[in-house]
């Protein structure tokens, strides 16, 4: 007997049929003998109805009062959910994240959680039924305030109660079949990937992959919670976040049928996945002084107006002028704070003009096995050149190359790379590759 | 500087201009110098779209799961007004029945407040802010679950919230100007009440006035909440409900202008006004054997059942037979369980025949004056009589006399019996009588 935490997204439980029918997935876990923990999103629009609301009656809601706001979402989502398993003859209480213990400090709009103090639910469990609890909310541990947990809050509050209670596995429940290796919407021949390590998925993730919040498999790698992100549409196996290698027998990661063929199946394959991002900008700042400390000023400027940098490159300087170009990247959304916060600071920073770009589109290639096999960058770069592709900035970590292109070339890039890596699959997939809202 | 309880139901907060209308009304009155503490139920139609999602998903909610799900009504209507006077410019927090500390029974869906500690409420007010509190909610002292108190709760969330901070006075804002002699709806002449006394307007909400529930009035008399039923469309004074006397110099009770021309201030009208129920029926019990014990076995049967009797008469006893009638009234609502109850127990009653009637109508008039002035009843009945009208049952308190007539003459006795105690007004009202809702 298991104990698994299952998490349904917004579009899991849009209306009353989609209610009953994640219901009766619940409670045909249940029969089948294992224990269920269940973390539930608001109804399909009930967030961006409640904002709407909100904002026919003031332009600036208070962080708190909205929070308030936000959460009836999952109150109403969590108590359906929980009568419509009652419903089926399976006992179900809900859970607000206060009365789940789910602590976080009091960062209203975006709180991280502190702690998790699950008896209550552990209670429920031990009694037999099963427990729904709200996603996305938690409780101040001062002052008893409710505090939501911004983007991606669900799917970190089911991975935090997973660790919590010590659960056998997180199952993230969402509209597409797991992990692919690119987006399908992109790439039709893109594959299903059965598993990867946590450094793999974060880098995924950080890279635009939508299908997992960032720090969700900060969460999960932190405690070592295994999560499965699978389709609540379908009953297939989906993709496996862990760091335990795959039982033999098993095909590993991203290698299946042909790939796999003659390889030892706990070899890790060099490459996971092609991940893109067509949300950032890049920003040149033209004929600054290369002298010592103007880089650090700048990205004290850029800090200093709350916006986080991705890439950052610096031209060699022109000897002649003792100046040079430096280039970053952002997310575009804080473009206008970054370019008013370095205009402002131009006269001491001293560069002639600033270039705002927001055409841009950035690939990664992500992979544990890089790291031992030389050459990876090398086949990258090659694969972009004959599909005629510019590369405009390059960064890297351990386990990803990023490279810049121009936005309406990305799709071609990645398509490039993918199949240059050997990931593309024998046949289509039928899916749509989207985001799990919060 | 006083501290005032406001409470608005759920037609006063409809949408998001009413919102805005009611968190000027607020905002004036903090600035006027006042301390405000807000209790305010679910938006409009809230509740009914929230039980109506319910039935879609089961035929049978349980209670717990129920209340957690309206109770997310109050979440949106709060956090929504507490964002519509910050607004104006007002600091303004919103709490829900737990962070206002009402504390409840475990009886889910018409859980009774046990205790009220509002620390958190006065600590807001202290720090200058206006406290808007979720009406109709509660949460359990030992398990901490949310609790609903059913119909009227929200005004009772505000009485109790009066007494636990020693308020001045708790304001019930609706959508009539006050607590009036007659519904306006069917006496036309019906005037507003100024003041009334807790027993009266108990004997009032009992016999159908629907502006406040018998359990608020009962919870203000008990801690002595001084109660100002009035319109939140206007400014006007409305109906206060206290035992205090009315300052000298102004016209006491029901007796404004013409009436009060003569009489001390500070007399007591002889009549508060007339209330109606058309929500009762009447059940006849035909040929009860008249043996001791065989009333009291009736009424052990039906209460068994969980129903609550009004009015009951016993017919005299035939001689001849030793045999009678017995009649009783009771919620129309109830009906089918009392009569199913009965008809299971007609073997050892012994009883030949059960009759049901639900075109019934009861006419109560109520005043504390009726003590101490003889003649009411006499001139009541004259009035129905010279109408043309037959009184089927009677009963009667100190400060009450009811009467069972036929459905289709309860209008006519209504206003028969408003005009034979001289509370017509000179002018008609231009109102409309309802309800509150919650």
């Amino acid at each position: 007997m298991a104990l698994i935490v299952q998490k349904y997204g917004g579009s899991s439980v849009a209306d009353a049929d989609s209610i009953k029918r994640v219901a009766k997935r619940i409670a045909e876990a249940k029969r089948a003998g294992d224990d269920v923990v269940v973390v539930v999103s608001a109804m399909g629009d009930t967030t961006d109805e409640l904002i709407d609301l909100a904002q026919q009656v003031t332009p600036l809601p208070p962080q708190r009062e909205m929070d308030i706001l936000l959460t009836a979402g999952e109150r109403i989502s969590m108590s359906l959910l929980a009568m419509a398993i009652s419903n089926l003859g399976v006992e179900a209480q809900s859970f607000t994240g206060q009365q789940a213990g789910v602590i976080t400090d009091d960062v209203h709009g975006k709180a991280r959680i502190i702690d998790v103090t699950p008896s209550r639910i552990q209670a429920a469990v031990d009694s037999g039924a099963v427990a729904i609890v709200a996603g996305f909310q938690g409780v101040t541990q001062r002052t008893n305030d409710v505090t939501t947990l911004g983007r991606g809050g669900s799917d970190t509050t089911a991975v935090a109660l997973a660790a919590g209670l010590g659960a056998d596995v997180c199952e993230i429940y969402t509209d597409v079949d797991g992990v692919f290796t690119a987006d399908p919407r992109i790439v039709p021949s893109a594959r299903k990937i059965d598993r990867i390590s946590y450094d793999e998925m974060l880098e995924m993730a950080a890279s635009g992959a939508k299908v997992l919040m960032l720090r969700c498999v900060e969460y999960a790698r932190r405690y070592q919670v295994p999560v499965h992100v699978r389709s609540s549409f379908s009953t297939r196996t989906g993709t496996l976040v862990t760091d335990e290698p795959a039982p033999a027998g098993t095909t590993a990661g991203s290698a299946d049928s042909a790939a796999a063929e003659g390889a030892a199946p706990m070899e890790q394959p060099i490459i996971a996945g092609v991940a893109h991002d067509r949300s950032e900008a890049k920003i040149t700042i033209v004929d600054v002084p290369d002298v010592p400390g103007k880089a650090a000023r700048i990205f004290e400027v850029v800090a200093g107006s709350g916006v986080n940098l991705d890439m950052i490159v610096q031209n060699v300087s022109v000897a002649s002028t003792g100046r040079t170009d430096i280039s970053f990247t952002l997310p575009a959304s804080d473009g206008a704070a970054a370019t008013a916060a370095l205009t402002q600071h131009q006269p001491d920073i001293g560069f002639t003009s600033l270039q705002y770009d927001d055409t841009i589109g950035k690939l990664s290639l992500i992979g544990a096995g890089m790291k031992s096999h030389p050459g990876v960058s090398a086949k990258l770069f090659a694969a972009l050149s004959d599909a005629g592709i510019n590369i405009e900035m390059i960064s890297t970590s351990e386990i990803r190359i990023s490279v810049v292109t121009r936005a309406d070339q990305l799709d071609e890039a990645v398509r490039a790379v993918h199949t240059a890596f050997d990931l593309d699959s024998a046949d289509e997939q039928a899916v749509v590759y989207g985001g799990t809202g919060r």
